[in-house]
């Protein structure tokens, strides 16, 4: 009852080699970044630098939030049983879905409608966006990627869409994200800017990637951070502590500037 | 009965501000790659530019090696059942432990040992090495992060050992890990060469990491190749299959080479 | 930034008190069933005797279903790693959801939907089961709960409705089941009994629990399983190894037949 | 490179028969209770109804402690991040370790020492206790099981050894278990009665099962909590709240006493 061979498009093993969407890893290692990995392995293809520099950004823009967010709540209580680092991590990747993270996904699939809506209907972003937005008012959806609930200016949104200018990628799902802001601003009369979760959703549409794997960006950047959290509970808290959400501060380095490099 | 404040050192969140060890993150995107992040968030400082290219390279090295580690084969499994993108790459990190990646820690462990036996004894490293194998013979503990079920002689090793020559960190634990893999050849008769865990233990010993994060850096890496197993799973596959660990092909694009651009 | 005073109605914690539902532990044990817990906890209320022993049944017949299931495949998996028997039994628990397990959950809103149409236009259950199934086909639903991939006429869900029976909650629900048979039977030609999954709903519905709640019961009765499948691959197999998902067979106890009590 | 055919001795399953030991599960549906499988698969054999009456009280006493214990915190954690009821159990599943949990194994590991010290030196139990409790303090190792962060007597251990006397299987383990309490009560001046996971210790010894399996156990009983735990988190709160581990009060029934049925 054995099955038939299945395939795989990711990475080639023989012995000595291992080669991801066909470059050998070894020639890989030390040429491109940890962020133009990530590219390549879910695109299947190398960006250019730029892209890849916009990469490293994204994956950047993202790593850890503090210790309020669910992700890092539940990874450090898992912790606090004594689960290995691993089991903890994952438990913080587990808790990234619909309502945590999940506006990538969902602001993709807004970005992509309103842009395909735009076509077909042959009309400029801004009149399609308000057009739209009526609909989505009309079936009390609410457009996710806008708003934060500790942030009124996302200052790495403001970064990304700067980066992607740059990386000369800023197309009409960026502009589309930006008109259903000014729509939302006329309907709703609340100018609502696009948090960190709309940026990166518009910046991936722009790159061509599935919405299906917005949580999977997410969670590869967020990884990063969880991995931090829960090392900090185990070297830092005692055992089976109960972890207030709100009630703790931040002891680290004072605010210090990034001696620019670039 | 509230708990006291507790302390967290890893980001500051303030209204439009999020700084971590001190940066504020907008300011880091598109200026450090996401390799180079890892290293800041774990370690509380920025790596210099040498040091992050190695941090990229190491990060690279192990995003995916197939779809035979057991990492893979737990991810896929879970998400066969239907469970969401990121529990399934959670299923896949809960893997990574002792047998799975753990290598690097436990080789991390008798490197630190080995080095400081030098120090107290006042040896050069073969005759530490030496004397450390063959304590390890008498107690049964074999040595973690030496040859490996597929590769005899991991490229990715030589890469990233050649890549720490050139970021200048290349320095006793590195050259303990040589010197043990030439007394295990006296002692065993058998040539292991480091594989790719091995040589990632070695550069964490150089950066000063602790062995207690080294599942933690394999986590973060892997988490890369696990997002796209699980995407491949999920629309390339039928639910329920029963997935062979081992009767799989690659039909991925063919070997090329990387068009050198450093 | 406190956030109010939230309620739970599950369990009362005072000092020296553990109250489920208004029942102190202590008073439980000894007196109801851990399937008789499984009813209070969920549903809020003690079943009666002849209902307590249906969830007792309920629960012992989805305990395991041997080493193929994707749930016992990802927990022996996680374990081959080295992770903790808790988080390899998670990872399978990870594993039930739409595909696996799932057709509980699936199967009820079946059922609910096919006995509110049926009341609604004043049918008898046969006359209310054709319609629907006219429906599901004419919108391509498959619908869940008949069928087995191993068993053509699983003995356990006759046994299931055998008890139901004599619990005297055998009514519309588990009679609708068998009518959508039949109407299956008609439409398709082809004779699908209800699998242990399709069983397990139907009871579930005639004792009022939500669908929502499908996978939390075959969760609850598979942790038993997987607990075993864990142990068992823990001190019988190597670590690391290549679990082959068919390739295995069964070396337990010969067949025995219980020695009757009741 | 396929591996040899590998063995399970936990279910055998053929065409419409499925077997847990060697006991078809339609045969034992109705005739054993949950309790009585949870021995069953665990240990091979038939518990007699004295024993399986004392396995559904076990595993009745710890299905849930209300919403403070990590592993509720965790499920309710991921739940409010959007994941689905069987992720969100098996994060609390995880949290389940050495420091929640635990205490169950590592009770069962001083009871087996505490016992076969006994014999060994051909000891009465409460020399033995002495002994032991002396080198342990020696060694400034803590023994588990006694003492709880909110019961000073917990009437779920107290319950659960008078089951086993009823039971006849209270044995040296139970004895040892109370010379220990009189030693700690001699060397410390005070007195910490065995709690609840202390109880489930000493009965497990009993019985015959590993320490090895005691994360099993609560695991198993637990997972009845969590459910209850996360279907209330999902149908009850808004998601991504912050969830106060001790801000929450209990609305549920008040205390009511069971109608005696045996």
């Amino acid at each position: 009852m054995t099955e038939q061979t299945w395939k795989t498009a990711i990475t080639k093993i023989e012995p000595n080699k291992v080669a991801v969407r066909g470059y050998p890893i070894d020639q890989l290692m030390g040429r491109i970044s940890f962020g133009e990995m990530v590219y390549l392995i879910l695109k299947g293809e190398l960006p250019t630098p730029q892209v890849g520099k916009l990469m490293d950004a994204m994956m950047v823009s993202s790593v850890d939030h503090g210790a309020t967010p669910p992700s890092a709540l539940a990874a450090r209580t898992v912790a606090s049983g004594g689960a290995p680092l691993t089991t903890a991590i994952a438990a913080g990747i587990m808790t990234i879905n619909q309502h945590h993270g999940g506006a990538i996904e969902g602001c993709m699939k807004v970005l992509l409608e309103a842009v395909a809506y735009q076509h077909e209907k042959g009309l400029d972003a801004q009149t399609a966006a308000r057009e739209k937005m009526a609909e989505f008012r009309a079936k009390k959806i609410r457009v996710p990627g806008y708003g934060h609930r500790v942030h009124s200016d996302d200052p790495r949104t403001k970064r990304l869409f700067a980066l992607a200018e740059e990386a000369g990628v800023s197309g009409e799902y960026i502009a589309m994200g930006q008109a259903l802001r000014q729509a939302m601003l006329e309907s709703l009369g609340k100018d609502l800017p696009m948090n960190v979760d709309g940026g990166i959703a518009a910046v991936l549409c722009e790159l061509g990637f599935p919405p299906e794997l917005g949580n999977g960006f997410f969670a590869i950047s967020r990884t990063v951070g969880l991995t931090a959290q829960v090392y900090e509970e185990q070297t830092r808290e005692r055992p089976m502590r109960r972890i207030d959400p709100t009630n703790h501060e931040y002891d680290g380095p004072a605010e210090r500037m990034l001696e620019i490099r670039d």
